[in-house]
């Protein structure tokens, strides 16, 4: 699996002549690591001091590569270390004053006597909140950790790292606030009241990697619920980059969307939502497939025809795969010209190489078309606009925005650059002026 | 109530002469404001841009002393702002990522594909969650609003800003990160179940701010059922602080502690605690006195004698009083060399002034005890020793060295020196090992 991919660090001392770090490098070779960073720390007459970034396929493979590198003459291995769980010390994120805290003054500003001012102007008109609290622009991310990125049901205490990981996306892409919630609760219904309960000090809920058909419920009830967004971001954040790269990919290919015959294979919370943004951006022939029947009829709900799986390989003019099933495609029932979005991490239905060698006029897999893309703007637009929902427009005017951001011979731009998330923003709210979405949130 | 006052900032211009100012603060000190901060912004010939800080009892007073000041010769107000106000701007606290987030390497440690293998060391070892993420340091902060400051049931949203002041405090003094959850909730029984839900990604519950005897069984229920420390700083926050302050006090007096007799009005949240500390830290002779019948049964739970108001005055060597109800304590009833501490804020029991000239040996009220003495450096220790609670013993502790470090002729150091809350921090450390307690934590 590509997801288990681990960076190990290693700081060797090398004899200080030609070839010992060419033997090094084969040695690491040798055992199917990957040779990616290598800094100088230290360089003496006869030795040199070395960090070593390699990365291999699992952790197993970790203990044979260190082994190869010790075996190398003139090498000696120093110490090692895991990339990526150093950088996790500690924790990714933290809560910080905004305020200095140096004087009584600040002290009696911050705390008592001062705050009791604001309580009060508060309770005479609760919207008072948005602008003296963190409630403006606070975010709930809430998992119970059933369906964490490829790795299923790992309960809600490790599902906190991926949480953590989308905060820093939201304070460093969009300068939302966001604070992680893993809950620990047994029923879609105990999901809802808990969130409900926590609800007033947030400004919206994103939910996280919940199982289908779990999601739905969830979703929904507090959408209902909340006069705040609630927003998915497994169905909606994904729907969202992948109708930008749909829009790339029809324009680079010259199919006119509209009149395009689109598939999706895949009903989860994802394809539901591809789905349904596809049929309200204006694609008329929508075919969908999944061999669960409860998927079939939310497929019908969104207005799309359910197909056979050959079928839909043999007609769509565009694909969208996901199912989470790697290699589900065969090279054979590639249509020529057709346009292959396989999305499943780690694994995609077909590898983007083999779909282009088997007629694809374009194809990718999900490690661009990234969710990191869509939902900072898009959440920090729809509580700047103070819009009760982040609805289907908001949705398409971002994917609209991410699309046209994109340089050319590319699907989707990089999400790590700030202007694109500040653009989205802006144009959500925008658009929540112009529909009359903004300011219905509640107070 | 002093809790009231308003810090109004002027930006006036003044002629330029000998007098303007004097007529200034004239005007307004005629209308009871107090003139705290003068700032010069800029000077000219004529005219001088000054910034002027008026402290007024209530916003009531505001508007006659702008009014005032308005009429005054040779000064034009240019604008008035509410500082407080002002600063809550945006809210007090945001979440901030610890980790740079500016390649795509940056990308793949802190999210997909680098995360998977942190989510699986956690599914492996639950205590990698310690290390790996901000549970290890993380504290909720929770509260329904229903006993806010003076204030009263302000309701959850209203509470908010109060416990954006305590976040900030644990961030600024002991380096946690807090994160204020205000809760909409009906019963204690749904208060305790929300609480459970979301502890998984928590180090700490620190309660804040409920009702009594609502506090009780909330802290009672999830001291039983979480094995993480469950605080709540209304009891035991200032029972740590004023035990501190008893200690002092009686040092000061030369008043041996153990032998004396300590009398504490009002058995509400702090009441309470303070009455079981000072029991359990060794003091013999406990009188206590709340007019409320099940008030009397909780001192009798700790070991106190329950008597008569009149027979406490009378006879206490040391008099505690937590009553929320100002003016109280008649002059008349201070016994000759009594220390004598009038807690209840805004309005103190009896003012300091009035008790030493009715013969108080020492006397002090509410404004300089603050609980944010104890809780930011007790809770630090706490959690930094993954102790499973916060107990007598480390609250002892923390008010020895409290009292410890405090200035001779003050009962209590202020809590803003950083040095404080590391000495409480290594202090409840170094007792969590020595009794057993380190280690009992949750993993």
């Amino acid at each position: 699996m590509k997801s288990s991919s681990v960076d190990t660090v290693l700081e060797v001392r090398l004899r200080h002549e030609p070839g010992t770090l060419a033997r090094l490098a084969a040695a690491i070779a040798s055992e199917g690591g990957l040779l990616c960073e290598i800094e100088t720390l230290r360089i003496g007459d006869e030795q040199t001091l070395r960090e070593i970034t390699v990365e291999t396929r699992s952790s197993g493979e970790v203990a044979r590569m260190i082994a190869a590198v010790e075996k190398v003459e003139g090498v000696t291995v120093m110490s090692t270390r895991n990339r990526v769980m150093d950088a996790h010390r500690g924790g990714k994120i933290r809560v910080a004053s905004r305020l200095p805290l140096a004087s009584v003054r600040d002290l009696r500003t911050i705390y008592t006597p001062g705050v009791a001012q604001v309580v009060r102007a508060i309770q005479d008109d609760p919207s008072v909140a948005y602008t003296t609290t963190w409630r403006g622009s606070n975010v709930a991310i809430v998992t119970d950790g059933t369906r964490v990125l490829g790795l299923g049901n790992v309960g809600p205490l490790a599902a906190l790292p991926v949480m953590e990981g989308k905060a820093v996306l939201y304070d460093k892409l969009a300068d939302v606030s966001a604070i992680p919630l893993v809950l620990d609760v047994a029923t879609p219904a105990e999901f809802v009241e808990t969130v409900a309960r926590i609800s007033p000090g947030f400004a919206a809920i994103h939910l996280e990697d919940i199982r289908s058909p779990d999601c739905f419920e969830i979703e929904e009830r507090l959408a209902e619920r909340l006069r705040k967004p609630v927003f998915h971001d497994d169905q909606h954040g994904t729907a969202t980059a992948v109708l930008a790269a749909i829009i790339n990919a029809a324009k680079a290919t010259k199919v006119p969307l509209a009149r395009a015959r689109v598939g999706v294979i895949g009903l989860g919370a994802a394809g539901t939502a591809i789905a349904r943004l596809v049929k309200r951006f204006g694609v008329d022939e929508l075919l969908c497939h999944d061999p669960d029947p409860s998927a079939a009829a939310r497929a019908i709900a969104v207005g799309a025809q359910t197909v056979a799986f050959s079928h839909l390989m043999a007609n769509a003019d565009i694909v969208v795969a996901v199912t989470g099933r790697g290699k589900l495609i065969a090279p054979e029932l590639i249509k020529k010209g057709q346009i292959v979005l396989a999305l499943s991490n780690p694994d995609p239905e077909i590898e983007p190489r083999v779909a282009l060698a088997a007629g694809a006029a374009l194809a990718s897999d999900g490690r661009a078309i990234n969710n990191a893309l869509a939902f900072p703007g898009l959440m920090r637009g729809a509580i700047e606009a103070r819009a009760r929902s982040i609805n289907q427009e908001m949705m398409i005017e971002t994917a609209r925005l991410i699309a046209s951001r994109t340089e050319p011979g590319e699907l989707v731009p990089s999400p790590l650059a700030r202007e694109l998330h500040d653009a989205i923003a802006a144009g959500v709210v925008r658009h929540a002026r112009k529909t009359g979405m903004a300011g219905t949130a509640a107070p």
